[in-house]
């Protein structure tokens, strides 16, 4: 027998479960990101974090991340074995995209699992917050994901979306349930909310505590493109074009794919007043303009993080390329503010929030359009979660404050 | 805004869907495993792939892979703008594991999906079979593939099983379905045999084609550690050792809490006539330890490429490290064959398979165990897989022939 085959039915002994499960934050431990066996990235009681990465032959290593990692890119320092490493100052609870920079190519860490962001796979890490346990995997009932395939006619491919089934799904059958779609960001996919977000253990925590009502949850794949559309467009306000083009694609997909699928395949309660929909980041820009244009679909709107692009309607598409500076909400969104008390009577849940660390560009934007609206007459939550910025941590608990006010 | 963002939202544009459709063969095309968007790795309709990274840096790239890809590793040249490329001879088809190994370090390729093998995550690159789709996504009656997640008694934790529930299965209250339990290899995980193995695509179009009997799969993970397990042993015959204790930790596993908790959550029939065991490599192997030594469970049995191991039982775990040297039907397995005709009255369907161009030591201890039983009057299937190595495209045919023969 091979040599190689031998030991790899050896270190298969090293490998356990991969629950992700809450781990102790009183003691340095390896982070529940890490691929089954792997010490390192190891995680302190204060949020810093060792790394390391075995290079003899590397000239230089750095280690880089997203929000929330803290000021990187860090300089690793080599050792007498080869192996560079670093601890970082303490970074704040959560989840955090990061990478090795090896003579300037970033690469993953071959001890974390990885996640779809940037648009790529990137290795994560999972940093524990002290006495925070609602997106911990837990013995209570659980729900289901699954992936479901089905043909767009919008853009004529077979998509994955993923759908949460909640805990006691296949023995009720006489039940129908509420259905929430749930957007990741930009650069993210499918995966993102059950992977990066648990929003499945989430979900399971607040329906076994009674917080929260059973529902379904529809996680689809936040791109479209609809077939021999042209390339996208050049100029100052092309960006604005092209996400018009992107998202309008995405909104018939949405409209005419998705919710019909899900309506034929799930036994949901297939109207408005049990309809809501979410997202986060560009997710969140994606449902406000599908769900503010389409109140007859939508009674329960949700934007996490997302930035405020009011004039981002079918009929004008080109205004105002930073727009949360003019946030008018007469012709914001179409005129969908335009009638508060309309408005108020309608929407039963419209919901902002944003994570006080984030930069002024989401913080003012989605904090100047909340103060405008209440100004205004339209009535919102508004959500702030404290000392988290553009990452996961806040959307996690974006969806606990969020998710127990639907379909009430 | 941030630009970054920005760029972000316009990134969107060039992600398209992640089906993994089957691609054009005649002409240069983008892997269909890679990230969208990405061109490069590129496949060419002879098989060689060209592969490429951006390292201005680097002092050295190579690409590298599993079998299949070619005799690697193949040294990289670096172009004028620092991106480094080769093109590989022709591959086999079928999907193979690769990285790039940069100053020394083995990495992914940002290009490419990752894929849990050798302990990690890892890159993979689909290459196409002419004229073969079986398993591409169809215009079928397609099932689900559903994140199961219980706790067992054995380990003591949280595991997630992956479980594919045929067309139909959510319509048809009334129906209750035979179980196939589908194991990865060494060093994979849950996720293998529907993202490497397509084991869902695979048996939704048997499935519509009549071929294959609707049924339920589940994919779990195989490793298993009893708390309080000592420490690996150590010495010639440790990894036999090692073997047993994982694999009878895995055993229990799979009788006490598995299969338990698949037949409460899902229509099953739960009997040994209803119920199959199979696996891949290592999966093979525990699919043999123990099936065999549960006859009273599973009626149906295959093992992919699965090494013979027969002494490794319970009583006797650390006999003949290199096993196949003296494959004695009356003792294999703790005597499972020891009587021919009451092993073929009882065992509906015994299957073994291997590719040919596996090495020896899986080559030819499979095919003399074959030869052994054979004379020995065992009744067995054996399927060859032309051409193909210890790698997927081997397995995804050996589930291609083996579904189709249970529960018959």
């Amino acid at each position: 027998m091979k040599d190689s085959f031998m030991s790899a039915a050896i270190a298969l002994l090293a490998l356990s479960q991969s629950a992700l499960p809450a781990r102790a934050v009183d003691h340095p431990a390896p982070a529940a990101s890490n691929v089954p066996g792997a010490e390192l990235p190891s995680v302190n009681p204060d949020g810093s974090i060792a790394f390391a990465l075995k290079a003899p032959d590397a000239g230089s290593v750095l280690v880089a991340g997203g929000d929330g990692l803290g000021k990187g890119p860090f300089p690793m320092t080599k050792g007498v074995d080869g192996t560079w490493s670093v601890t970082t100052p303490p970074s704040v609870p959560g989840f955090h995209y990061y990478w090795f920079v090896v003579n300037g190519v970033s690469v993953n860490d071959p001890a974390s699992e990885t996640y779809f962001g940037y648009g790529k796979e990137t290795s994560g890490i999972e940093v524990p917050e002290a006495g925070v346990d609602f997106y911990s995997i837990k013995n209570v009932p659980h729900g289901e994901v699954r992936a479901k395939w089905y043909l767009s006619k919008t853009t004529g491919e077979w998509r994955r979306a993923f759908v949460y089934t909640p805990p006691g799904y296949d023995e009720h059958q006489k039940t129908r349930y509420p259905l929430l779609i749930l957007q990741h960001g930009s650069g993210e996919d499918e995966t993102g909310w059950t992977r990066q977000g648990r929003a499945q253990f989430i979900l399971d925590n607040l329906i076994a505590a009674g917080v929260a009502r059973p529902m379904i949850v529809v996680m689809d794949r936040g791109y479209a493109q609809r077939p021999g559309t042209p390339a996208a467009a050049v100029g100052a306000n092309a960006w604005l074009q092209n996400l018009h083009l992107a998202f309008s694609a995405f909104e018939d997909v949405v409209l005419h794919d998705l919710i019909p699928t899900i309506d034929a395949s799930y036994r949901t309660i297939p109207d408005r007043e049990h309809r809501a929909m979410a997202g986060l980041s560009m997710g969140g820009m994606q449902t406000l303009f599908i769900a503010l244009q389409h109140l007859d679909m939508f009674a329960y709107i949700g934007s996490f993080s997302g930035p405020i692009v009011p004039s981002l309607t079918a009929g004008n598409p080109t205004l105002s390329p930073n727009p949360q500076e003019h946030f008018d909400t007469k012709s914001a969104y179409g005129g969908a503010f335009a009638d508060p008390s309309a408005f108020n009577k309608r929407v039963k849940l419209f919901w902002l929030g944003v994570g006080t660390a984030e930069s002024d560009q989401f913080r003012i934007g989605i904090g100047g359009a909340v103060e405008a609206l209440r100004s205004a007459g339209v009535r919102l939550e508004y959500f702030e979660s404290k000392g988290t910025a553009h990452e996961w941590q806040t959307w996690r608990r974006d969806l606990y404050d969020f998710a127990p006010r639907l379909f009430r």
